[in-house]
């Protein structure tokens, strides 16, 4: 039933979501705002469901975004065979939509996706996501592939282990130094003094506190800083203790001006890769490249984070 | 008739919005959350109005918004008229939030609020959002403060200039040769050039591509990559073009890996500072802090750009 959906239907659905609002899907359609209400008022009867709230910007029900991933996989597989058939592109990239938490972004994402977006064959739609919050945009379609903190697959999707982002409690040491210089147990130390966090939904500091001093209640100030690199720069600058990527503060060069405060002790945070179930060697490849990357440097990571552990 | 809205209930209301759930609001005030719901109902029934849909996340209607607002400029005067007092802090740092746009925050914007921050007496709340995007974050009440792109001041705000952001079209020198070292207007052969934009609301690019070439139609790939450092890694790594700070290229030290696109030719984003019209210390000294941060930052940038528009 499903592929019976009209096609111009189904890429006006799109249209309105991608670009938010019927004005908006008009002009990228080329055809009046009265066109695209009609066609999506077609689809809805054809389906027997509301699929788009008319909010602004406009949002999708549960049944659109079975729609939207239904259209958007469509996509995918059109324009493999396209390739595989050796047809004259269509003008349109193929587009390769991914969600990927900040701190993996900051660090080892990055380069493998430049290899194949290099290429000039894909067009690379990348989405900055808390990594507890990609499945969602897996969910509802929007991307076809996420870095996911969660094993647990969603529908219609495939899971593979990337390995383990891995965190140290650090701060600059004149903060050190007023902060955690006196007597006390150092969760104690840490529950009191000013934290940085990424943004409201970021617990990661709250678990380390959690395991170093499980009693303790309260807090320092919170500061909110919401961008990886703001993020360390914030730490460095003392503004706050908070939880370091090892490989940022390895790429960035600042291991220099920043103390342990937890020697030996990572927060670790296991990642995951999902994507659609689909026979698709665009994303075959995406994946492939992704998981050489992180066995790349999440591996490598593991070996320096032993070493110090040992040596420190 | 504002002021007789019963403290506690006003409380919730703000918990509520800032858990994004009644059972969190609950949790972060030790209440039932059945206690949640009358408090936010009886609200409702005073002020005769919808307050908040009860979606997941909770979100706030119009005139939630309003009364949102109306508290935390209350819960501001409250901490400065204790702090003038002298009275015993309360154990709650005053919280300062602010709405700035990522490439700010990735360049000029966090040394002025590490200095406030690192005083102690206040937490830092920053919000990551597109220039054109922050006034519904004021608007809102979310924030009190905002960097924005347009100088109409929302209501019951004050607004002030900090300068413009100075963007140039860069690329990699391999990506340069092969895309831009052919015959043709440079405005056509950008066009159809693989292009990195920040996400779906950049149309920073396509500012200068209808200045320089605004016959033309259609475009290259474009690659989406939302977070400052990645996209300038990206550009860095030869993924495609893109209009880069020139603050960002400074500090980062990569001019010498990357070729100006257009020479003499940047694209200016002016910035404002909003904030709530209050007589508040706090506000005050934060903007005096931006402020001065921003006429440094953006003003060398202005006599960089200049003798490089000179010198090239």
């Amino acid at each position: 039933m499903m592929t019976e959906l009209p096609l111009d239907q189904v890429r006006t659905l799109l249209a309105a979501v991608d670009e938010g609002t019927f004005e908006a899907a008009a002009r990228a359609l080329s055809v009046t705002p009265s066109a695209v209400s009609q066609r999506i008022k077609a689809l809805e009867q054809r389906t027997g469901r509301v699929l788009l709230l008319r909010s602004k910007p406009v949002r999708l029900t549960e049944s659109g975004e079975v729609v939207v991933r239904f259209a958007r996989q469509v996509a995918r597989l059109e324009q493999d065979a396209a390739a595989e058939l050796g047809l004259p592109e269509s003008g349109e990239p193929a587009r390769v939509s991914v969600a990927v938490n900040a701190d993996s972004l900051a660090t080892w994402f990055l380069p493998a996706l430049t290899r194949i977006g290099r290429t000039g064959r894909v067009a690379l739609e990348l989405h900055r996501e808390d990594e507890e919050h990609t499945t969602r945009l897996l969910r509802q379609g929007t991307v076809m592939a996420a870095v996911t903190a969660t094993p647990a697959p969603v529908q219609g999707c495939s899971v593979r282990g990337l390995g383990r982002m891995r965190y140290r409690a650090m701060a600059s040491p004149a903060f050190a130094e007023r902060w955690c210089g006196g007597d006390g147990a150092i969760g104690a130390l840490l529950r009191a003094a000013p934290v940085v966090v990424f943004d409201r939904r970021d617990d990661l500091q709250d678990r380390l506190l959690r395991e170093l001093d499980p009693a303790g209640t309260g807090g320092g100030v919170r500061h909110h800083v919401p961008a990886s690199e703001s993020f360390l720069d914030a730490v460095v600058a003392g503004l706050g203790w908070g939880l370091l990527p090892e490989l940022h503060v390895a790429a960035r060069g600042v291991r220099g001006q920043l103390r342990d405060l937890v020697p030996g002790r990572a927060v670790e945070v296991p990642l995951y890769w999902q994507q659609w179930k689909l026979d698709s060697p665009a994303l075959a490849e995406l994946a492939g490249e992704v998981v050489r990357a992180a066995a790349q440097a999440l591996g490598e990571q593991g070996v320096q984070g032993k070493q110090r552990a040992d040596g420190a």
